[in-house]
């Protein structure tokens, strides 16, 4: 079967914005064994979508397109599909409804042109939008399947994944034939990874591995091809365990897994609660614990000290430490966790003094220099780091060596001394 | 002038990596002025990349590809593209030279594959590689002209620049210019702009306007063609006058402008200290404060009250006011914003408390609802909120109200009330 996404838009043709659409549609297809062999992007106008829709109709076997699904006069992909497809389109009273129920819901005013939204090609397949307004459609002609996805990237994935896949799957059994298991790494580069694991990069063959960098570290992924998914997993099991056996300290996590979530859990499991003392991530720490569904259970709060008046008020930090140490130390990082800790009765806490520049940096402690401390009833380890790249990185980095501590610390305790 | 952008490789159609060279090569042929109207990406496959090729000489009179320039079997593009103009391939002995040269310099052995990226089509125009080895092409046919560019964006963007630009400028005389102007707005949705806009939008020409959805709110581009950037700032002020007149208050920034930023700036100016009282937002509030460089200047800190405890111990929120009026409420959102003020003398604070979900709502406070504070010397003022959207949206669109209401505070003050 081959596939054409096609995606509208004047923003994507002007190049505003990034198309990350394709890639992830791509992706997603190519991993039940869709082929796809074109992409392509058009705007907003209706002569050229028909011809790239009427054409993309006659080259492929399935055309998703996303984009211009919404209540503006500028949204014209449904109708245009429409009409490549010989179907007029009708006032939905369901999709109309649940625009009304939503609008009610959010307490504002639906506009009238907000309905077009419910306009609806005749005989096609609705898919209900659970991430916004606008509906889906597919719609079927000589065998041939034109699918309409929104654009805004998190109604298409949610969409694509809760009603395409399932619909592709029925209507063409397709079924996996490309697996990958992605390990996270945290606190090993990549180089050093390569070197580790050197002789298995050069045997591999299926499945093959592969480093890529991200804000979070190194992931590694190992991709297996196979008749079903069981199969690709018993390719990869094997040398998911011979790269743990050598590296598997540094592996926080596989998959989709998020450090905090993974913290989290392991908090909720040893009925633990967090407290955070934040300087340089001002407030991330907590932000990220605090963006896993259930965190109340677990999360007590935090402070985010900024000044040393707070440090010294609210955290009870000494004002002696903080003038012979400076504000960025192993000491006031070590004052801030136990002082979080004991201030919001939390069992375990942790806490971030650093700069994160771009200004402020001295020869003793340069930009990106961290203090990150976890206390707790084993005591208060502190680590001193030294992070690379803009604020913004600094910032996130020292955020998830935060969280890399406060797992390790959970997981080794007292070993950790 | 229509152009296509033919963008060619397995990484792209798999979606193993997004496409920035075409959002890129999209956005500075725009700037000159030259419509792009198709984006088609397709694989390393001969029969299918002819036909995208062909098609795309039939209906632009500019094709450029990027990719596929390369020295491996794979790397087909140029082969292609000569098939397609009819012309036939040959080595160029300038080109062999250069690359000899090349692998010289680096201290390499230049295997034999590699001048297959010497083999020019006949005729053709070359772009030497500043920034690699593969050349790129040129050729001309009945008035249509078809570019092969390379893939790696580094080598795509340094010839795009140095080689391209100036060719096209002679070739065509391209020169017009255009610019965007983008209004950034939080508090209204896009149906509700169109419809108070509705006449400018049937109307618009040059400039023209576009609403777009983004996690921050809808903004409002206003796109002007013109001879030059002056030119085209004139068409724009006029539109920007006219929308601001009429949606004003909704407008909070322009361009790459940031919410926290803008906030930094007028708490700078206005020397005052901001302090964060967060229950829902756990932090991002402020995360997102102190992303910006020198926040260290008017930013004191904040806590995360995510627990009862915390507010009326930390905060002073009392006890007989979480009972009888909830968490989630407008009393304790104004007593948490008020309490921080005081705690850590601030001279206005923030506070946010609500339901980010997924579990935890009533009838009376479903998941979403969100009380955001302003406390300062002109008082205090609580708005209640309803945010659709997963756990992370409704914390995102929480903080980017309490950023907004913060903005409206300081810049209005009592008049708020």
């Amino acid at each position: 079967m081959i596939a054409e996404l096609v995606t509208t838009g004047s923003e994507l043709l002007l190049g505003q914005i990034v198309n990350t659409n394709a890639a992830y549609m791509a992706q997603e297809l190519n991993k039940i064994g869709v082929d796809v062999c074109f992409q392509t992007t058009v705007g907003d106008n209706r002569a050229r979508m028909k011809e790239v829709l009427a054409f993309a109709m006659s080259r492929a076997d399935l055309v998703i397109t996303s984009g211009g699904l919404g209540p503006t006069r500028g949204d014209i992909t449904k109708e245009v599909s429409a009409e490549v497809m010989g179907r007029t389109m009708a006032l939905n009273e369901e999709c109309a409804a649940r625009l009304k129920t939503h609008f009610a819901k959010i307490g504002r005013e639906m506009t009238e042109n907000n309905l077009r939204q419910a306009m609806i090609p005749e005989g096609a397949h609705i898919f209900v939008n659970h991430a916004g307004t606008a509906p889906g459609v597919a719609m079927e002609k000589e065998g041939k399947l034109l699918v309409n996805l929104p654009g805004p990237p998190s109604e298409m994935k949610d969409m694509f994944h809760r009603s395409l896949l399932p619909y592709l799957a029925v209507k063409y059994g397709v079924s996996a034939v490309i697996f990958s298991r992605v390990l996270h790494t945290f606190g090993i580069g990549e180089s050093m990874l390569e070197t580790k694991l050197d002789d298995l990069v050069l045997a591999q063959k299926n499945p093959t591995l592969a480093f890529l960098v991200r804000p979070t570290g190194v992931i590694i992924r190992i991709t297996a091809k196979a008749e079903s998914a069981a199969a690709a997993e018993k390719l990869i099991a094997p040398m998911e365990k011979e790269i743990r056996a050598r590296i598997g300290d540094f592996v926080y996590g596989v998959d989709d897994e998020k450090l905090e979530e993974i913290v989290g859990r392991m908090l909720l499991e040893r009925k633990l609660a967090v407290a955070t003392a934040e300087s340089c991530t001002g407030g991330l720490v907590a932000s990220r614990l605090t963006d896993v569904a259930g965190s109340s259970e677990y999360v007590k709060g935090g402070v985010v000290s900024y000044t040393d008046e707070v440090k010294a008020e609210i955290l009870g930090v000494s004002k002696d430490l903080l003038e012979s140490y400076g504000a960025v130390s192993e000491p006031v990082a070590r004052a801030m966790a136990e002082g979080v800790r004991h201030k919001l009765g939390a069992e375990v806490a942790v806490s971030t003094t650093g700069l994160a520049g771009p200004g402020g940096g001295t020869e003793e402690t340069p930009v990106g220099t961290v203090f990150i401390a976890v206390s707790g009833n084993d005591g208060t380890i502190v680590e001193r780091h030294r992070f690379p790249g803009t604020r913004g990185q600094v910032k996130f980095r020292a955020s998830q060596a935060a969280l890399a501590l406060l797992r390790r610390y959970i997981n080794q305790g007292k070993a950790l001394h």
